[in-house]
């Protein structure tokens, strides 16, 4: 018997890293396309282009239609008979709501097959030449909810530099869309500080604000927080890296591939 | 005055998940194309396929061309002023090799940019549908040298497991072009577990064997280690991965998505 197939599509970083399979796909095997643009941003034009690119009309779905909603309107046309694409920015699986969807059209019966994308923590690993070996868990900055900080960041940071490891920070999205950029949690990192004072987001911590990675206009900037803190990133997706001591190799990735002021290269601790 | 530039390109986990931005940059922007498949399997006939879909020869390096001889070939075409494109299986930046490329390039004065490509990492987080925050550091299982075991996986997943983290374990690779296969590397952890005896990779430990993330044919298989290590699970690349406590949107996941022996299920440890 004929199942209709969801197909979970990640763009990757930036539109134009969308693979040679999901074109295919998109072209060819389905009927009806979605795309999900509030877990991460996606620049103006693109739906135009990627419009063009598989000749098909896209519908653009709020947080609304697949949070609470639970993506009917997805359902709806698997439902028909209709094979459905659900584009997501990213890597199509890191947002919870997406392996949510996943699970409910597995569970309707539907064929639910991954696209995978180019992801941010990886690309941005790439980027700067650090161990992919030497990363531990990632965190994600939070706007404080109810006047109340996540300390997740503070904990994940500190444990992570006892047992040497960098730590990637992502930064919070609003429900309006407001994505949060590095100055704006570097006051919160500061403020985290400020509560448990163990001396992990102070002042002269070298941190590295990365904004827009796979991006022809992708800025890095290494420097210590409370600089960092007055660069202007300009648009989103901002993150931040907090890096470990360094290896032999990612000293010389940083210093050979990005301008960094002498005094901070002085203050970079290398691994024995 | 021009300077010309080498593409550091990822592939990603399977050729057909080039991207579209590498693909305009091999049809259009580059004169001489390299391809290294040693640090991961590049399926039979890749070669073809991507000739055809650049419309460009492709030129192949082995591990000597890019270590020992530190990309030569590489550097003779930028010194003849050619724009260079070097094509890397999965995300470029993950093989120190592919790092140690770039720094030269970059002291040499050429302009160097990186394609991003699709991770084995990020895609098995996705394919599981395991939360990106909770995994800790990765390791490679490798074989022993001059009878030496080292003793990384067992360190990193005992820690990763402390901290109620995953643990992705990547598979060797021999100089010969001989991949590691999930039976294989179970038989070096059960060696691990000997010499350390700290009750980590028992064979009532629930593992989860991935081969060809990324493939039509991908096979995933969750079972105990003493199971998984009769499991055939056919051509590279293998993964292994090594679950924490779950909490309920993962073990809806695993459940939902994989066909499981309801012993293994009755084993998982749930998150509170």
């Amino acid at each position: 018997m004929f199942k209709p197939t969801l197909y979970i599509i990640g763009l990757g970083i930036h539109p134009t890293y969308i693979s040679y399979k999901a074109l295919i796909i998109l072209r060819k095997k389905v009927d009806s396309v979605f795309i999900e643009k509030y877990t991460s941003p996606i620049p103006k034009n693109t739906i135009n282009f990627l419009k063009k690119l598989i000749r098909k009309d896209i519908v653009e779905l709020c947080r609304r239609d697949l949070e609470d909603l639970s993506g009917k309107k997805i359902f709806e046309e698997l439902e028909k008979g209709k094979n459905v694409a659900l584009i997501v920015p990213g890597d199509p699986m890191i947002a919870t709501t997406h392996v949510v969807i996943k699970n409910i059209a597995v569970e309707k019966g539907f064929n639910v097959k991954v696209i995978h994308g180019v992801s941010i923590i990886s690309a941005i690993i790439s980027l700067l030449g650090l161990s992919p070996y030497r990363f531990g868990p990632i965190a994600t900055i939070t706007y404080p909810r109810m006047n109340v900080y996540s300390m997740r960041p503070y904990d994940i940071v500190k444990d992570n530099l006892e047992r040497n490891l960098h730590t990637i920070l992502l930064l919070d999205i609003l429900e309006n869309g407001k994505f949060m950029t590095i100055p704006e949690a570097i006051e919160i990192l500061e403020k985290l500080e400020e509560i448990r004072k163990e001396n992990i987001f102070t002042s002269n911590r070298i941190a590295i604000g990365i904004a827009r990675v796979g991006y022809n206009n992708c800025k890095v900037e290494i420097n210590f927080l409370s600089k960092l803190k007055h660069v202007n990133f300009g648009k989103p997706p901002h993150t931040i890296v907090i890096p470990a001591k360094l290896n032999v190799i990612e000293y010389e990735s940083l210093i050979k591939n990005f301008k960094i002021d002498s005094n901070v290269i002085k203050s970079f601790q290398l691994l024995k």
